[in-house]
Protein backbone atom coordinates (compact mmCIF):
# COMPACT_ATOMS: atom_id res chain seq x y z
CA UNK A 1 0.00 0.00 0.00
CA UNK A 2 1.06 3.43 -0.82
CA UNK A 3 1.69 6.54 1.60
CA UNK A 4 2.04 10.00 2.26
CA UNK A 5 3.48 11.15 5.38
CA UNK A 6 3.82 14.50 6.47
CA UNK A 7 7.60 14.83 8.01
CA UNK A 8 8.43 17.48 10.00
CA UNK A 9 11.31 15.62 11.06
CA UNK A 10 10.66 15.59 14.82
CA UNK A 11 10.59 12.73 17.12
CA UNK A 12 6.55 11.86 16.69
CA UNK A 13 6.58 12.25 12.14
CA UNK A 14 9.86 10.00 12.26
CA UNK A 15 8.36 7.46 14.66
CA UNK A 16 5.21 7.65 12.08
CA UNK A 17 7.43 6.80 9.02
CA UNK A 18 8.67 3.50 10.73
CA UNK A 19 5.03 2.66 11.74
CA UNK A 20 3.53 2.90 8.32
CA UNK A 21 7.18 1.14 7.10
CA UNK A 22 5.58 -1.72 9.34
CA UNK A 23 2.47 -1.39 9.44
CA UNK A 24 2.12 -2.92 5.34
CA UNK A 25 2.55 0.88 3.85
CA UNK A 26 5.80 -0.11 1.54
CA UNK A 27 5.63 2.57 -0.71
CA UNK A 28 5.96 5.85 0.61
CA UNK A 29 5.94 9.68 -0.19
CA UNK A 30 7.48 11.86 2.57
CA UNK A 31 6.68 15.77 2.40
CA UNK A 32 8.22 18.64 4.50
CA UNK A 33 6.90 21.92 4.43
CA UNK A 34 9.33 24.89 4.57
CA UNK A 35 7.13 27.35 5.65
CA UNK A 36 9.50 29.86 7.30
CA UNK A 37 10.14 27.88 10.44
CA UNK A 38 13.20 29.09 12.30
CA UNK A 39 14.17 25.72 13.22
CA UNK A 40 14.75 25.30 10.12
CA UNK A 41 17.43 22.62 10.88
CA UNK A 42 14.22 19.55 11.43
CA UNK A 43 14.50 19.96 7.17
CA UNK A 44 17.53 18.03 7.52
CA UNK A 45 16.71 15.54 9.69
CA UNK A 46 13.06 15.01 7.46
CA UNK A 47 15.59 14.43 4.40
CA UNK A 48 17.82 11.79 6.85
CA UNK A 49 15.10 9.94 8.15
CA UNK A 50 13.30 9.50 4.84
CA UNK A 51 16.40 8.11 3.45
CA UNK A 52 16.37 5.65 6.01
CA UNK A 53 13.12 4.17 5.30
CA UNK A 54 13.74 4.32 1.72
CA UNK A 55 10.94 6.75 0.86
CA UNK A 56 11.12 9.41 -1.84
CA UNK A 57 11.42 13.12 -0.01
CA UNK A 58 9.78 16.24 -0.83
CA UNK A 59 10.56 19.63 0.32
CA UNK A 60 7.26 22.41 -0.21
CA UNK A 61 8.76 25.38 0.23
CA UNK A 62 5.70 27.71 1.30
CA UNK A 63 7.10 31.06 -0.72
CA UNK A 64 4.55 33.46 -0.61
CA UNK A 65 3.24 32.67 2.77
CA UNK A 66 6.42 32.83 4.65
CA UNK A 67 5.94 37.16 5.12
CA UNK A 68 2.55 36.50 6.35
CA UNK A 69 3.22 34.20 8.72
CA UNK A 70 6.34 36.03 9.52
CA UNK A 71 3.78 38.82 10.54
CA UNK A 72 1.72 36.77 12.46
CA UNK A 73 2.51 36.55 16.33
CA UNK A 74 3.56 32.99 16.04
CA UNK A 75 7.38 33.10 18.24
CA UNK A 76 7.98 29.75 15.36
CA UNK A 77 8.45 32.39 12.62
CA UNK A 78 8.35 35.84 13.48
CA UNK A 79 11.80 37.24 14.21
CA UNK A 80 11.07 39.38 17.13
CA UNK A 81 9.07 36.97 19.33
CA UNK A 82 11.04 34.91 21.23
CA UNK A 83 10.67 30.72 21.40
CA UNK A 84 9.46 30.43 25.24
CA UNK A 85 11.89 28.53 27.61
CA UNK A 86 10.31 26.00 30.16
CA UNK A 87 7.66 23.83 30.62
CA UNK A 88 5.49 22.27 27.66
CA UNK A 89 1.97 23.59 29.24
CA UNK A 90 -0.49 25.55 26.93
CA UNK A 91 0.42 29.17 29.09
CA UNK A 92 3.94 29.03 28.00
CA UNK A 93 4.04 27.40 24.84
CA UNK A 94 1.18 29.03 23.46
CA UNK A 95 3.36 31.53 21.25
CA UNK A 96 4.37 28.73 19.07
CA UNK A 97 0.85 28.23 17.71
CA UNK A 98 1.47 29.41 13.89
CA UNK A 99 -1.76 29.78 12.81
CA UNK A 100 -3.88 27.17 10.23
CA UNK A 101 -0.21 24.77 10.08
CA UNK A 102 -1.77 21.92 10.03
CA UNK A 103 -4.78 22.53 7.76
CA UNK A 104 -2.76 23.95 5.08
CA UNK A 105 0.00 20.65 4.58
CA UNK A 106 -3.13 18.30 5.02
CA UNK A 107 -4.44 20.30 2.07
CA UNK A 108 -1.63 20.72 -0.02
CA UNK A 109 -0.72 16.84 0.94
CA UNK A 110 -4.26 15.86 -0.27
CA UNK A 111 -3.66 17.13 -3.47
CA UNK A 112 -0.55 15.38 -3.92
CA UNK A 113 -1.99 12.31 -2.12
CA UNK A 114 -4.97 12.06 -5.29
CA UNK A 115 -2.88 12.40 -7.73
CA UNK A 116 -0.24 10.07 -6.40
CA UNK A 117 -3.72 7.81 -6.32
CA UNK A 118 -2.23 6.51 -2.89
CA UNK A 119 -4.21 4.73 0.14
CA UNK A 120 -3.69 7.20 2.87
CA UNK A 121 -2.11 10.42 3.63
CA UNK A 122 -0.69 10.41 7.72
CA UNK A 123 0.05 12.58 9.87
CA UNK A 124 1.96 12.85 13.41
CA UNK A 125 -0.74 14.27 15.88
CA UNK A 126 -0.81 13.32 19.10
CA UNK A 127 -2.44 13.84 22.42
CA UNK A 128 0.36 15.42 24.08
CA UNK A 129 -0.25 18.29 21.82
CA UNK A 130 -4.21 18.87 22.49
CA UNK A 131 -4.39 20.97 24.72
CA UNK A 132 -1.90 23.62 23.12
CA UNK A 133 -2.71 23.10 19.03
CA UNK A 134 -6.14 22.89 18.12
CA UNK A 135 -4.87 21.61 14.85
CA UNK A 136 -4.10 18.27 16.75
CA UNK A 137 -7.42 17.91 18.14
CA UNK A 138 -9.58 14.84 17.17
CA UNK A 139 -12.52 16.86 16.21
CA UNK A 140 -10.14 19.13 13.77
CA UNK A 141 -8.35 15.64 12.75
CA UNK A 142 -12.55 14.31 11.50
CA UNK A 143 -13.49 17.58 10.56
CA UNK A 144 -10.61 17.83 8.30
CA UNK A 145 -10.75 14.58 6.62
CA UNK A 146 -14.83 14.75 6.29
CA UNK A 147 -13.83 18.18 4.30
CA UNK A 148 -11.41 16.80 1.89
CA UNK A 149 -13.11 13.69 0.87
CA UNK A 150 -16.22 15.77 0.49
CA UNK A 151 -14.18 17.99 -2.03
CA UNK A 152 -12.99 15.25 -3.96
CA UNK A 153 -15.62 12.48 -3.78
CA UNK A 154 -16.14 12.27 -7.45
CA UNK A 155 -11.73 11.48 -8.21
CA UNK A 156 -10.66 8.06 -8.10
CA UNK A 157 -9.20 9.29 -4.62
CA UNK A 158 -12.45 8.64 -2.84
CA UNK A 159 -10.86 6.01 -1.11
CA UNK A 160 -8.28 8.40 0.13
CA UNK A 161 -8.22 8.84 3.92
CA UNK A 162 -6.79 10.97 6.24
CA UNK A 163 -4.97 8.86 9.23
CA UNK A 164 -3.29 9.87 12.73
CA UNK A 165 -2.64 6.75 14.32
CA UNK A 166 -0.76 8.43 17.62
CA UNK A 167 -3.58 10.84 18.18
CA UNK A 168 -4.90 9.59 20.91
CA UNK A 169 -1.08 8.51 22.21
CA UNK A 170 1.00 10.95 24.62
CA UNK A 171 4.69 11.63 23.06
CA UNK A 172 6.03 9.02 25.97
CA UNK A 173 3.86 6.17 24.29
CA UNK A 174 4.99 7.07 20.82
CA UNK A 175 8.66 6.60 22.09
CA UNK A 176 8.14 3.56 23.29
CA UNK A 177 6.32 2.32 20.41
CA UNK A 178 9.61 4.15 18.34
CA UNK A 179 12.18 2.10 20.78
CA UNK A 180 10.69 -1.09 19.58
CA UNK A 181 11.19 0.14 15.45
CA UNK A 182 14.22 0.64 16.66
CA UNK A 183 13.81 4.86 15.08
CA UNK A 184 17.12 6.20 15.75
CA UNK A 185 16.14 9.19 17.40
CA UNK A 186 19.47 10.91 17.63
CA UNK A 187 18.73 11.57 14.07
CA UNK A 188 15.54 13.92 14.68
CA UNK A 189 15.02 17.07 15.71
CA UNK A 190 12.65 19.01 17.77
CA UNK A 191 13.93 21.92 19.59
CA UNK A 192 12.61 25.36 18.58
CA UNK A 193 15.64 27.56 18.75
CA UNK A 194 16.98 28.17 15.40
CA UNK A 195 20.53 26.43 16.66
CA UNK A 196 22.83 23.29 15.66
CA UNK A 197 22.23 21.34 18.74
CA UNK A 198 18.78 21.21 20.92
CA UNK A 199 19.04 24.12 23.03
CA UNK A 200 17.89 21.95 26.17
CA UNK A 201 15.46 24.51 27.84
CA UNK A 202 12.55 25.20 25.09
CA UNK A 203 9.29 24.37 26.06
CA UNK A 204 9.69 21.65 23.05
CA UNK A 205 12.85 20.30 24.07
CA UNK A 206 11.50 19.70 27.58
CA UNK A 207 8.83 17.94 26.10
CA UNK A 208 11.07 15.48 24.62
CA UNK A 209 13.16 15.02 27.66
CA UNK A 210 9.57 14.74 29.45
CA UNK A 211 8.57 11.92 27.00
CA UNK A 212 12.01 9.97 27.04
CA UNK A 213 11.64 10.45 31.08
CA UNK A 214 8.27 9.02 31.74
CA UNK A 215 8.96 6.24 28.86
CA UNK A 216 12.27 5.28 31.18
CA UNK A 217 13.94 4.78 27.85
CA UNK A 218 17.55 6.48 27.45
CA UNK A 219 17.42 10.03 25.42
CA UNK A 220 20.44 9.57 22.84
CA UNK A 221 19.60 13.44 22.03
CA UNK A 222 22.77 15.88 22.94
CA UNK A 223 21.47 18.94 24.62
CA UNK A 224 23.43 21.97 24.96
CA UNK A 225 22.05 22.22 28.27
CA UNK B 1 -16.34 45.28 8.13
CA UNK B 2 -13.29 43.39 6.52
CA UNK B 3 -12.97 40.67 3.44
CA UNK B 4 -10.65 38.57 1.97
CA UNK B 5 -12.09 37.24 -1.43
CA UNK B 6 -10.90 34.37 -3.51
CA UNK B 7 -10.87 36.18 -6.81
CA UNK B 8 -10.24 34.50 -10.04
CA UNK B 9 -11.50 36.83 -12.27
CA UNK B 10 -14.20 35.03 -13.80
CA UNK B 11 -17.37 36.53 -13.60
CA UNK B 12 -18.87 35.01 -10.24
CA UNK B 13 -16.25 35.75 -8.18
CA UNK B 14 -15.99 39.51 -9.76
CA UNK B 15 -19.58 39.63 -9.22
CA UNK B 16 -18.76 38.10 -5.55
CA UNK B 17 -16.62 41.33 -4.75
CA UNK B 18 -18.98 44.23 -5.67
CA UNK B 19 -21.42 42.15 -3.62
CA UNK B 20 -19.32 42.20 -0.72
CA UNK B 21 -18.56 46.08 -1.23
CA UNK B 22 -22.43 46.60 -1.40
CA UNK B 23 -23.14 44.68 1.78
CA UNK B 24 -20.61 46.85 4.32
CA UNK B 25 -17.11 45.01 3.39
CA UNK B 26 -15.63 48.40 2.68
CA UNK B 27 -11.88 46.53 3.28
CA UNK B 28 -11.06 43.73 0.99
CA UNK B 29 -8.55 41.54 0.29
CA UNK B 30 -8.27 39.94 -3.00
CA UNK B 31 -6.31 36.87 -3.75
CA UNK B 32 -5.64 35.30 -6.74
CA UNK B 33 -4.18 32.02 -7.39
CA UNK B 34 -1.41 30.72 -10.01
CA UNK B 35 -1.63 26.67 -10.00
CA UNK B 36 -0.72 26.55 -13.68
CA UNK B 37 -3.98 26.84 -15.01
CA UNK B 38 -3.78 27.33 -18.91
CA UNK B 39 -6.46 30.58 -18.77
CA UNK B 40 -3.60 32.51 -16.82
CA UNK B 41 -5.59 35.82 -18.45
CA UNK B 42 -7.81 35.46 -15.97
CA UNK B 43 -5.37 36.44 -13.35
CA UNK B 44 -4.73 39.75 -15.26
CA UNK B 45 -8.99 40.76 -14.97
CA UNK B 46 -8.27 39.71 -10.72
CA UNK B 47 -5.97 42.47 -11.02
CA UNK B 48 -8.17 45.01 -12.85
CA UNK B 49 -11.13 44.22 -10.59
CA UNK B 50 -9.62 44.43 -7.68
CA UNK B 51 -8.65 48.03 -9.12
CA UNK B 52 -12.15 49.07 -9.83
CA UNK B 53 -13.08 47.81 -6.40
CA UNK B 54 -10.28 50.04 -4.74
CA UNK B 55 -8.93 46.23 -3.31
CA UNK B 56 -5.78 45.18 -2.33
CA UNK B 57 -4.61 42.50 -4.89
CA UNK B 58 -1.98 39.75 -4.24
CA UNK B 59 -1.30 36.67 -6.52
CA UNK B 60 -0.35 33.40 -4.84
CA UNK B 61 1.84 31.15 -6.70
CA UNK B 62 1.89 27.94 -5.61
CA UNK B 63 4.88 27.15 -7.79
CA UNK B 64 6.08 23.31 -6.01
CA UNK B 65 1.93 22.21 -7.16
CA UNK B 66 2.42 22.88 -10.72
CA UNK B 67 4.20 20.29 -11.62
CA UNK B 68 2.41 18.20 -9.58
CA UNK B 69 -0.80 19.50 -11.13
CA UNK B 70 1.11 18.95 -14.94
CA UNK B 71 0.85 15.58 -14.19
CA UNK B 72 -2.85 15.31 -12.95
CA UNK B 73 -5.66 14.20 -15.48
CA UNK B 74 -7.33 17.81 -15.46
CA UNK B 75 -7.64 19.70 -18.65
CA UNK B 76 -6.56 22.98 -17.10
CA UNK B 77 -3.25 21.98 -15.97
CA UNK B 78 -2.19 19.12 -18.23
CA UNK B 79 -1.16 20.57 -21.45
CA UNK B 80 -1.64 16.74 -22.90
CA UNK B 81 -5.69 16.84 -22.15
CA UNK B 82 -7.35 18.77 -24.28
CA UNK B 83 -10.27 21.33 -23.13
CA UNK B 84 -13.60 20.46 -23.83
CA UNK B 85 -15.62 22.26 -26.51
CA UNK B 86 -19.16 22.22 -26.39
CA UNK B 87 -21.95 22.40 -23.69
CA UNK B 88 -21.54 22.65 -19.97
CA UNK B 89 -22.28 19.09 -18.42
CA UNK B 90 -21.36 17.22 -15.77
CA UNK B 91 -19.83 14.38 -18.88
CA UNK B 92 -18.32 17.03 -21.19
CA UNK B 93 -16.62 19.10 -18.06
CA UNK B 94 -15.03 15.95 -15.89
CA UNK B 95 -11.94 16.77 -16.93
CA UNK B 96 -11.86 20.32 -15.86
CA UNK B 97 -11.99 19.11 -12.58
CA UNK B 98 -8.58 20.55 -10.26
CA UNK B 99 -7.89 17.88 -8.06
CA UNK B 100 -8.43 19.30 -4.43
CA UNK B 101 -8.59 23.33 -5.60
CA UNK B 102 -11.08 25.18 -3.94
CA UNK B 103 -9.98 23.37 -0.55
CA UNK B 104 -6.62 24.30 -1.44
CA UNK B 105 -7.14 28.15 -2.17
CA UNK B 106 -9.48 27.99 1.02
CA UNK B 107 -7.23 26.96 3.69
CA UNK B 108 -4.79 29.28 2.50
CA UNK B 109 -6.64 31.94 2.47
CA UNK B 110 -7.95 31.22 5.36
CA UNK B 111 -4.27 31.52 7.06
CA UNK B 112 -4.22 34.75 5.43
CA UNK B 113 -7.58 35.69 7.05
CA UNK B 114 -6.48 34.66 10.27
CA UNK B 115 -3.51 37.14 10.26
CA UNK B 116 -5.49 39.53 8.89
CA UNK B 117 -8.14 39.32 11.26
CA UNK B 118 -10.44 39.40 8.84
CA UNK B 119 -14.38 39.04 9.59
CA UNK B 120 -15.01 36.82 6.85
CA UNK B 121 -13.28 34.80 4.00
CA UNK B 122 -15.42 35.19 1.15
CA UNK B 123 -15.33 32.58 -2.36
CA UNK B 124 -17.84 32.27 -5.58
CA UNK B 125 -19.16 28.72 -5.39
CA UNK B 126 -22.59 29.09 -6.92
CA UNK B 127 -25.05 26.06 -7.47
CA UNK B 128 -24.45 25.39 -11.72
CA UNK B 129 -21.08 24.32 -10.79
CA UNK B 130 -22.20 21.55 -7.76
CA UNK B 131 -23.21 18.52 -10.38
CA UNK B 132 -19.41 19.34 -11.81
CA UNK B 133 -16.96 20.34 -9.05
CA UNK B 134 -17.34 18.59 -5.65
CA UNK B 135 -15.37 21.28 -4.09
CA UNK B 136 -18.50 23.93 -4.76
CA UNK B 137 -21.21 21.87 -3.04
CA UNK B 138 -22.96 23.17 -0.45
CA UNK B 139 -21.73 19.76 1.93
CA UNK B 140 -18.10 20.63 1.23
CA UNK B 141 -18.83 23.90 2.23
CA UNK B 142 -20.21 23.24 5.17
CA UNK B 143 -17.62 20.60 6.10
CA UNK B 144 -14.22 23.16 5.27
CA UNK B 145 -15.62 26.25 7.29
CA UNK B 146 -16.32 23.51 10.34
CA UNK B 147 -13.38 22.21 9.98
CA UNK B 148 -11.01 25.57 9.32
CA UNK B 149 -12.66 26.71 12.35
CA UNK B 150 -12.18 23.98 14.72
CA UNK B 151 -8.04 23.96 13.47
CA UNK B 152 -8.09 27.99 14.56
CA UNK B 153 -10.46 28.19 17.32
CA UNK B 154 -7.87 29.33 19.98
CA UNK B 155 -6.96 32.28 17.80
CA UNK B 156 -8.13 36.06 17.62
CA UNK B 157 -9.66 34.76 14.71
CA UNK B 158 -12.00 32.50 16.35
CA UNK B 159 -15.15 35.02 15.16
CA UNK B 160 -13.80 34.40 11.20
CA UNK B 161 -16.23 33.01 9.05
CA UNK B 162 -16.14 31.32 5.34
CA UNK B 163 -18.77 32.72 3.48
CA UNK B 164 -20.00 31.89 0.27
CA UNK B 165 -23.45 33.84 -0.91
CA UNK B 166 -23.66 32.56 -4.54
CA UNK B 167 -24.29 28.88 -3.35
CA UNK B 168 -27.67 28.63 -4.24
CA UNK B 169 -27.67 30.87 -7.08
CA UNK B 170 -27.71 29.66 -10.67
CA UNK B 171 -24.64 31.32 -12.73
CA UNK B 172 -27.69 33.65 -14.58
CA UNK B 173 -29.04 34.52 -11.23
CA UNK B 174 -25.39 35.87 -10.52
CA UNK B 175 -25.40 37.96 -14.01
CA UNK B 176 -28.92 39.69 -12.69
CA UNK B 177 -26.83 40.52 -9.22
CA UNK B 178 -23.87 41.65 -11.36
CA UNK B 179 -25.68 43.72 -13.81
CA UNK B 180 -28.03 45.66 -10.80
CA UNK B 181 -24.05 46.41 -9.03
CA UNK B 182 -22.82 47.20 -12.10
CA UNK B 183 -20.10 45.18 -12.56
CA UNK B 184 -17.85 45.39 -15.52
CA UNK B 185 -18.77 42.09 -16.97
CA UNK B 186 -16.45 42.98 -20.03
CA UNK B 187 -13.47 43.25 -18.12
CA UNK B 188 -14.22 39.37 -16.26
CA UNK B 189 -12.64 36.27 -17.76
CA UNK B 190 -14.30 32.75 -18.13
CA UNK B 191 -12.98 30.72 -21.38
CA UNK B 192 -10.63 27.99 -20.18
CA UNK B 193 -8.39 27.53 -23.40
CA UNK B 194 -5.16 29.90 -22.99
CA UNK B 195 -6.52 32.43 -25.70
CA UNK B 196 -6.31 36.56 -25.65
CA UNK B 197 -10.21 36.59 -26.20
CA UNK B 198 -12.94 33.88 -25.25
CA UNK B 199 -13.20 31.38 -27.57
CA UNK B 200 -16.78 30.66 -27.54
CA UNK B 201 -16.80 27.20 -28.38
CA UNK B 202 -15.27 25.56 -24.53
CA UNK B 203 -17.24 24.09 -22.03
CA UNK B 204 -17.01 27.58 -20.03
CA UNK B 205 -17.81 30.25 -22.82
CA UNK B 206 -20.44 28.29 -23.35
CA UNK B 207 -21.55 28.53 -19.72
CA UNK B 208 -21.14 31.95 -19.65
CA UNK B 209 -22.95 32.77 -22.46
CA UNK B 210 -26.10 30.80 -21.52
CA UNK B 211 -25.99 32.82 -17.74
CA UNK B 212 -26.38 35.92 -19.85
CA UNK B 213 -29.26 34.30 -22.34
CA UNK B 214 -31.20 33.23 -19.45
CA UNK B 215 -30.86 36.17 -17.71
CA UNK B 216 -31.81 38.22 -20.27
CA UNK B 217 -29.09 41.03 -20.19
CA UNK B 218 -26.92 41.46 -23.24
CA UNK B 219 -23.74 39.69 -22.50
CA UNK B 220 -20.43 42.25 -23.51
CA UNK B 221 -18.10 39.69 -24.07
CA UNK B 222 -16.36 39.44 -27.36
CA UNK B 223 -16.00 35.54 -28.27
CA UNK B 224 -14.06 34.91 -30.95
CA UNK B 225 -16.69 32.18 -32.18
Amino acid sequence: MKAILILSGGLDSSTLGYYLKANNYSELICLTFDYGQKHIKEINSAKIIAEKLNAEHRLIELSLLKPILKGSNSSLTNAAVAVPHGAYTKENMASTVVPNRNAMMLTLAWTIACVEEADVLAYGAHAGDHYIYPDTRPDFFTAINNALRLGTEDLNAKNLNLIAPFINKTKSEIVTIGANLNVPFALTWTCYEGGDIHCGLCGACHGRKDAFFQANIKDPTIYRN
